[in-house]
């Protein structure tokens, strides 16, 4: 029995389960719209069931693309996760879609319709929870989905690649700490976010293992964005004890904090040292250039696009989560508190 | 004679003008490879001298794709232009496809023949010269191409998108000549792009018109990126007759003049006056935030889209070079020289 074979029996095996047609399944993978809206889910489930796998057109010539899907395009955090897809990517001969969804349900409709219509070998979804509903379509379509820098616990069985977030506020810390530093404030980052939980974590067990006593007006919230590194950082010089040294959960509210310094009239490393989390090009840029704890940002993208291209071809991953190691570069922000 | 009719007989012209099958025409349009490479030549040139456009599955359902291709994916520069793509493709149900050359042929074939595989209703290309023989393709593939930031005088008949360069160059030098400087260093960007020269002459126009003597010690070279800002900078700062002023052609070179004067043990704006060209989100997050010129990057990928999406719908554009405007933002990094 060849391909073909075997796809025609699958595809009646199908409508008869269902109690439709042949034709009836052949609309539904075709994702033409003039099929009943529980007949195609029920046809779905069952494609789905069956572990059925398009064949023909699709699986002798791949789609060629995958998508690369970020809540927004406002960071260049973001630039740096698509310069390791489109790396993969383009040595693979696949073309890398780059979606920003800004949370709004129009615009992830907008974009399945689009993804439906025009195929797609798999999907890299960033720094965000993965929707049961839209997770569900997409298993419809039978598209492999890989999850970035996940934003919570993922959903069973999606493969995830982040950064060991809690070790890097750890090293983050003790840099701090084996400078001398015992009042060492903190700048969250959102708090729905696992990764700013697993830093936040690191900078406490640091200080508890060094006999730091936590003080608790040392922890401002941030949400990674510039202005809140500055609210932040500003709190925490005015504080009638004001820490020596700043940890901020971003590279980018590092350099809010940066700024707070300079409107004090005081001068980063100088007079207080800051650390950042990160690694972006700016880091390098600012000035004094950054000490801060690096992402492996582009090769998490370079790793979820190897992935998402395997599983696209049928093959099994080992490890369906995997933390890729920060790193902490030490750079001109940071000095000794005697 | 319905859609379909015309398509047969232009086929059919097309067949018997080069002399071969129709068939093998039909191969050519689905770019098939089993097709001798001069054959396909033949019947790629007549079939844009028919202006033949392909129907059927092409024209009801649009590739719904557009192709984003920069030399390269280093700066965050090219997150802005992204993100404007993005926006107006996102919104017309068009993914967008971002692409690094690396000014590799081998990367350019690769892409092309991508493109060949899964189709495109259009290509924006940034930075960069359109060369000849990749223009020649994608003619032959129908696939309309918009220039972003041209670096040099576009090929006939291809839109290009811009921004007032001179007029930036000019604006910014008229600004710190309103401050009461007379010394004003200028880092240029590489001499090869028509928008680094185009900074230079506004800058040299802005100073002969002030009756400010051009002193070309004060004219250092740089290639846009920041360790060429660092360089140029501190050759102005250790002139015997240093500037009091220092307009740098990229915002990320300007942060490169911000170290070199830090180096120094100065302050950005009390003791040298700093203004960048690109207006990055960088600039507001620079300590002190960064005076510069605003290019509307995300505005030009915006029109870049809207334009090869009307292109690729067979309408006609009004005017094929547009240059949007710059505009000076005023923020801390400029003060007073008496």
């Amino acid at each position: 029995m060849n391909a073909d074979d075997e796809r025609r029996v699958t595809i009646t095996v199908i409508a008869r389960e269902a109690g439709v047609s042949v034709p009836t399944v052949s609309r539904v993978l075709n994702g033409r719209s003039d099929v009943a809206p529980d007949t195609r889910e029920r046809v779905e489930e069952l494609l789905r069931h069956h572990g059925y796998r398009r064949r023909g057109t699709r699986a002798v010539q791949r789609a060629a693309l995958l998508d690369l899907v970020f809540p927004d395009l406002d960071s260049p955090w973001a630039l740096e996760i698509i310069r390791g897809v489109e790396d993969v990517g383009h040595a693979a001969g696949v073309g890398t879609v780059v979606l920003a969804i800004h949370s709004e349900s129009s615009s992830t409709r907008q974009w399945l319709q689009n993804l439906r219509a025009r195929a797609s070998d798999g999907v890299i979804v960033v720094t965000s929870h993965l929707s049961p509903p839209v997770h569900a379509q997409l298993r419809r379509l039978n598209v492999p989905v890989v999850v970035v820098d996940p934003a919570g616990a993922p959903a069973t069985g999606v493969p995830t690649i982040g950064a060991t977030n809690w070790s890097g506020g750890l090293a983050a810390t003790e840099h701090l700490l084996g400078l001398g530093h015992r009042r060492i404030g903190f700048v969250t980052g959102p708090a729905r976010l696992l990764c700013s939980r697993a830093r936040l974590d690191g900078y406490r067990a640091a200080l508890e293992h060094a006999g730091v006593p936590l003080d608790d007006r040392l922890v401002q919230p941030g949400d990674f964005y510039h202005a809140s590194g500055f609210a932040a950082g500003s709190t925490l010089l005015d504080l009638d004890d004001p820490p020596t040294a700043i940890f901020a959960a971003s590279d980018q509210m590092a350099f809010g904090v940066y700024e707070a310094v300079r409107r004090r009239g005081l001068r980063v490393a100088d007079d207080i040292s800051i650390v950042g989390f990160d690694d972006l090009p700016e880091a390098r840029w600012a000035s004094p250039p950054l000490t801060t704890v690096r992402q492996p940002l582009a090769e998490m993208g370079r790793l979820a696009a190897r992935t998402v291209l395997r599983l696209a071809q049928g093959e099994d991953i080992e490890s369906p989560q995997v933390e890729l190691a920060t790193d902490l570069v030490v750079r001109d922000s940071t000095a000794r508190h005697d």
